[in-house]
């Protein structure tokens, strides 16, 4: 993950600025998105993976968990998690990659926006099946495949005198270097071929999926959003993993 | 379906020798990509949606099915299909939205680049559900949502003296009109999210997906596919119907 970027003073101090000013995809498209494949939390044992500034943290908190553990990789968002105090809430400074937690002890696995910096999202997602108890769930959100595909990594370009998003380099599963917020971070490419597929071969069967676009309402809000009915800029994927074992894989043809 | 324009005389015999000088996407890429993906075959009662000139329903017929019936609304394509003549093979002329079958009657449903045209998917995958035997298997091939989404859909744009594959109107399900072969064909765009969500919505398990692109060897063949590494022409999906009824879904947070 890429701590280093989100500890830079002056680049942590842009990504909050446009955190507060709610100008960014996370309140309006990404957190209700989210939020609607939410199974029931009363009671639960919850793992958010990047939780950042711990707003959803918070937020299942308040909805009941029994628990809820933040980790994330930045000293400086983990602060600010900190200072706001909730009970039933705790935080770890660790990376996906390196987090480690007993099998069986979560009912639900979260995370907003951060599976796109982890490296090793198959061995990742292998994990995090076995810290689920049987019957749990995982829900994350992490910029669509579409958007970081080009290599580098480009918003939109003019041509013509209109906007466009052109798709290229999708097949090539790579990381990206991406220009945001006056710096530049590294984001893994993925298909959705292979974001899906770790799924399935870890043994967890896929819930739902939801590419979310701008409504009526939030256009109405935010004109800036309708670009993002043109192209999908994220991804959610909600999978759960089986009380029961899943079926053994079919045979392929002889 | 556009019956009307595969039984278009003109039309039809473009598109016969597109399919025997193999210059399409067909025996390259989403041939091997949906094989890849069948169950074992043997002994299968099978169905074929929009089977065209039986290729499919041949080859399943040839790995040991005990029987596969292929519906297409062109009767072009089925007096191609029929003049093969196979033991334990079937046709009959029908659009996908009118036909009907007993419920539990298939233990495979394949349907190789048909679905595209289909006006009410969510109806029929709800209909191939009941169709289904417990433990049975769908598995289809469309043109990939990033295709389809530009209205009105265009293969590539040359903008600054490159090829781009722009996604536009990605978040508008509608059907599209496509120049193709000389010919206008109505094909209908939807997202991933619509594709995935109506398989699980009708009780069906996502088994595997896949986004097939040219490997080396592929290339060496044909450098022509080349592009197709760079975005993704066509979306594969295998889903499967539990032998026990699903888990019912997680009720939302209040």
């Amino acid at each position: 993950m890429t701590e280093a970027q989100y500890d830079d003073p002056e680049f942590f101090s842009r990504y909050r600025q446009m955190r507060l000013q709610r100008s960014g995809l996370n309140e309006d498209l990404e957190q209700p998105a989210l939020v609607r494949l939410l199974p029931r939390v009363t009671g639960a044992d919850v793992l958010d993976i990047g939780c950042g500034d711990g707003t959803l943290v918070r937020f299942l908190a308040d909805q009941g968990a029994r628990h809820v553990l933040g980790i994330d990789p930045s000293h400086r968002m983990l602060a600010i998690a900190a200072s706001h105090g909730s009970s039933g809430v705790s935080y770890c400074r660790a990376s996906a990659e390196s987090f480690a937690l007993a099998p069986g002890s979560v009912d639900l696995v979260v995370s907003s926006l951060a599976l796109h910096y982890v490296a090793d999202y198959q061995g990742l997602v292998r994990r995090v099946a076995q810290w689920l108890r049987p019957g749990g769930h995982l829900i994350y959100s992490v910029e669509h495949p579409i958007c970081t595909a080009s290599n580098p990594m480009t918003s939109w370009h003019e041509c013509h005198g209109d906007r466009h998003w052109p798709v290229d380099d999708y097949a090539d599963e790579a990381p990206r270097v991406q220009s945001w917020l006056g710096g530049q971070v590294t984001k893994h490419h993925r298909r959705i071929t292979t974001l899906i597929s770790a799924i399935l071969a870890s043994g967890l069967t896929l819930s739902a999926i939801d590419e979310p676009y701008p409504d009526h309402d939030s256009l109405a809000r935010r004109p800036d959003l309708a670009d993002h009915h043109r192209r999908p800029p994220l991804l959610i994927v909600a999978a759960r993993k089986l009380r029961r074992p899943a079926p053994t894989p079919t045979p392929p043809l002889p």
